[in-house]
């Protein structure tokens, strides 16, 4: 048990951080369609591109990155998960997933978060159900996930040439 | 400002979280060094195995990740920030420097976090320095970079073939 008497809550530990990485990541995307603008590479060619035959697309890692947003935010804020089809295509629609659970994310009452610490979450998979605390789905789950995806989103895309940088994901 | 009283502390939101990443890290290490093995690949070539050649290699993504955690793990605790050589060539060298992190972390004090959330931060870079809050430097750059350096050196050794799966990066 830490010492240290209680400072920040579960909303500035949350919210603020996955608002920013996926505003970054919908910065780098656009970076990317100019690229493939430029180099005259269809969007589907992007979307499809991986960093090793048998780990997820491009595509997959927005939509993982904003699911793993949206379940935290929803969770920890004490709402309904939202509900999205995975069905985009284009950068367009990449964009509007992105600005959709940002804007989600943002709409979550900072006061739901009270107590979210010790709240109970379950997260069932194919293969198996996680139970977790909230502060340990946070820190243990959702926070490493999301930039799991969010970073390797950015992998794919530096590995195909796409001119980025490191302030591109860390943000201004 | 968000509505929400305070739940955790500043020592709960960053040292487990760090340490979890670089130990996962350190296991993942562990699973390339076997496979380098197995398949008669000197240890140099995966240390140096990059995703673009205009992007830093294994080796440094490891010093970096590590280099990230001793630093917000010592500026928020309220100790001198550890010096690191940088000189390592070795599989064994990479294990020892991630587990002299991991105890450092490991050794500061959780009382020594208490007020962090709003000291002055200052991250001198060679082109450029940044002044933080302290909550704003884990959430706005300790966190995203160290996940950043973690899940890219992940995703070097997920390119060259190393059997990996996301297990190994989220830990058990």
């Amino acid at each position: 048990m830490s010492q240290e008497a209680s400072s920040i809550n579960m909303y500035q530990a949350s919210a603020p951080i996955m608002v920013r990485a996926l505003s970054n990541l919908k910065a780098i995307l656009s970076k990317a369609e100019a690229w493939a603008e430029e180099k005259k590479i269809d969007e589907k060619v992007v979307l499809n591109a991986r960093l090793a035959l048998d780990m997820l697309p491009f595509v997959k890692q927005i939509q993982l990155a904003t699911d793993t947003a949206k379940g935290a935010a929803a969770r920890l804020g004490g709402v309904e998960v939202p509900s999205y089809a995975d069905d985009e295509a284009t950068f367009a629609e990449l964009h509007q997933r992105l600005q959709k659970t940002i804007d989600f994310i943002s709409s979550v009452d900072a006061a739901g978060f009270a107590g979210a610490e010790t709240r109970d979450i379950v997260l069932k998979f194919p293969s198996r159900t996680i139970e977790f605390t909230g502060l340990n789905y946070l820190t243990g789950f959702a926070i490493p996930n999301l930039f799991f995806h969010v970073t390797t989103a950015y992998a794919i895309l530096r590995h195909c040439g796409v001119p980025l940088g490191k302030t591109d994901f860390l943000g201004g």
